[in-house]
């Protein structure tokens, strides 16, 4: 293998897959990054296993000539090392060339680095998938959708397949639920090409979701392809495809967790409900627990709480609209802020029914959103 | 007590102070926050019996009122706890009334905080310093020295003193040196009034410059008074008072530390050899000890590391300039790179005897500005 590639590009690439490498990995192959150089340009790969980035470095892009490829070829080089390097290298072009003993020398100006480089035959490979079920789904979009749900999985194994996000394909929606059984939140989106004759159901895991977000940039509202299979899940974006597989195993029905009745309806503003939890989340996270109380009786809303060693918060709220009866509750303010943080609309309609029942919360003018957290008993 | 003060003067004042607060000290009082309210403004102080940090607000300033004061009067507030709230809090305005029981109601906006305070007659005192003896120096030179010497302080408390950095004051120059006996930094600058009768000298801890740097702000040449006792330091600029208790025992004399002949004098761009041994280091520094080798012959310079495991790397530089013997030296890429990083000149000169014999770094066009590292045995 030889060729040369403009160092912005490849330090590009280099970021985009060591989202999926880890250096706590079992298989010593996988702390490596692949290079594959072809006739049409370079691509790098990295796997944890679990998810497999690929980043394609076309040879011409807008003009401008991003590879130069000699002799077509692969190599595995140390991830870590590799993605230092090309950040610090003095030049704007790198050359690579690997040796038929996989010793890679890598030179840029005046630097010249020899690497000992791994077997490429010896990398896993990634998943066949076939094209065939394809949908797709606005990048911004897809990233509200992940930001909106994927913070309720739960985060520990006890039940693993509640540490995934359900996503439901059917009628040209997609319709993502995420639940740790304290709380829940649930989007729904149209979808392109979503109209499968059958229902299509899958569990993707919250982690794949957050490193998914993360290559995703913000700067267009290109699409993203979605490819799904009965045990694997792939995105294509531009030149990047993430590959996660699916979590196995039952899904709970959380239809029936959410309560259709209420007692009492509350209209706020987001802002200012969730600066005055964070406020009293002050002295809240003191106390082990993180409770705060919610008093509202007519249009007064008062969240406080206390500690005992270090003193009281009281705030108070206007409420926009009161409907229903008076009422007292608590609840944890780290749950309360996480959804009411991923609500963008100016206000929110909370919905009670009793202090032992569940909270329903939905941005004012926005069918498509629903989270519920669990209250917590105190008096 | 009772008073009310602008939310963004005390939040800046409770930053300031905070850096003097550590949560780990073994006097519970000390995790506090002292306020004191007088007809002047409101002072703030923070401490950890090490560093003092006082912070005063004035009742007018710039025609702006800061500060309201009712009655006069002190208060231990729990520190970590009140300045998160006095950042979360929602108006402009935050009113402070304390009872006879110190009981504070802090209150902003529709916020109210009631905050178990502490009894103020049980916060130590500030040292008293007598203020005869002060002298003055520009606060971005002085930020300037203390970057340039302190990270040479020893972090090991196997002999205290030279964790601290030795200031000494003669004719009208302050002179600071600080080293851990494997690198030495020194820098002298002048400084207003400083024609003192005797020579003064004190050791300066290393922690205490750190933080009085973080709460020097950038945007202004004003001055900053210094005055000096047999065992504290006190820096005072506009508002805040910073105190700081100084080392006991002899500093050592590094005087004869430093050679005065060289057998190899190299001129070499500072920003480009400093990137030459930060890529060497990333192979260097997967080995343990983290050493680059130079080799220097006429003006051609190469600096290189290697990694059983992982490789090799060479970097060639052209010095500006080539004096002496051809020479070949191993040393440590962190000591050099810290050195180097330090210096805002455009060239460097580096001054070598032997192998085995310190090395002095000195910026082209600065005098008052010297550098020492020793070189490592490697061949």
């Amino acid at each position: 293998m030889k060729c040369s590639v403009q160092k912005d590009k490849l330090a590009e690439s280099v970021n985009q897959v060591m989202k999926a490498i880890s250096t706590k990995t079992t298989i010593p192959i996988l702390t490596g990054i692949k290079l594959t150089a072809g006739m049409d340009g370079l691509t790098l790969t990295g796997s944890n296993s679990d998810i497999s980035i690929k980043s394609y470095i076309p040879k011409l892009e807008d003009d401008r000539e991003n590879v130069v490829v000699e002799t077509a070829g692969s190599i595995i080089l140390p991830s870590r090392l590799f993605s230092e390097l090309v950040r610090k290298l003095p030049d704007e072009n790198i050359n690579i060339e690997v040796d038929a003993r996989l010793i890679a020398k890598i030179t840029s100006g005046r630097s010249e680095f020899t690497l000992n480089g791994l077997d490429p035959d010896e990398y896993p490979n990634l998943p066949v998938i076939n094209e065939k079920d394809v949908f797709s789904i606005k990048k911004d979009l897809l990233k509200d959708v992940i930001r909106q749900t994927v913070y309720a999985v739960s985060l520990s194994e006890t039940r693993p397949v509640l540490t995934g996000v359900k996503w439901t394909l059917l009628d040209g929606k997609l319709e993502c639920v995420a639940t740790d059984s304290h709380r829940l939140s649930e989007r729904s989106v149209p979808v392109e090409n979503g109209n499968t004759e059958d229902t299509r159901e899958m569990v993707v895991p919250g982690s794949s979701l957050n490193e998914l977000s993360k290559i995703l940039d913000d700067d267009d509202d290109q699409v993203v392809d979605i490819v799904m299979t009965s045990n694997q899940i792939l995105f294509k974006s531009s030149n990047v495809q993430f590959y996660s597989r699916l979590l196995d195993g039952n899904y709970p029905d959380t239809s029936r967790l959410i309560p259709t009745e209420s007692k009492t309806v509350l209209t706020l503003s987001t802002k200012d409900l969730y600066h005055a939890i964070e406020r009293a989340s002050l002295l809240a996270k003191e106390e082990r627990n993180n409770v705060v109380k919610l008093r509202a009786e007519a249009d007064e809303v008062e969240i406080s709480s206390q500690s005992l060693e270090l003193g009281r918060v009281f705030e108070t709220l206007r409420a926009e609209k009161f409907e229903g009866d008076a009422l007292r509750i608590s609840f944890s303010a780290k749950f309360m802020m996480d959804a009411l943080g991923k609500i963008d609309a100016e206000n929110v309609k909370i919905y009670f029914i009793g202090p032992m029942r569940p909270i329903i919360i939905r941005p004012v003018g926005d069918e498509n959103i629903l989270m519920l957290i669990l209250p917590i008993r105190t008096f």
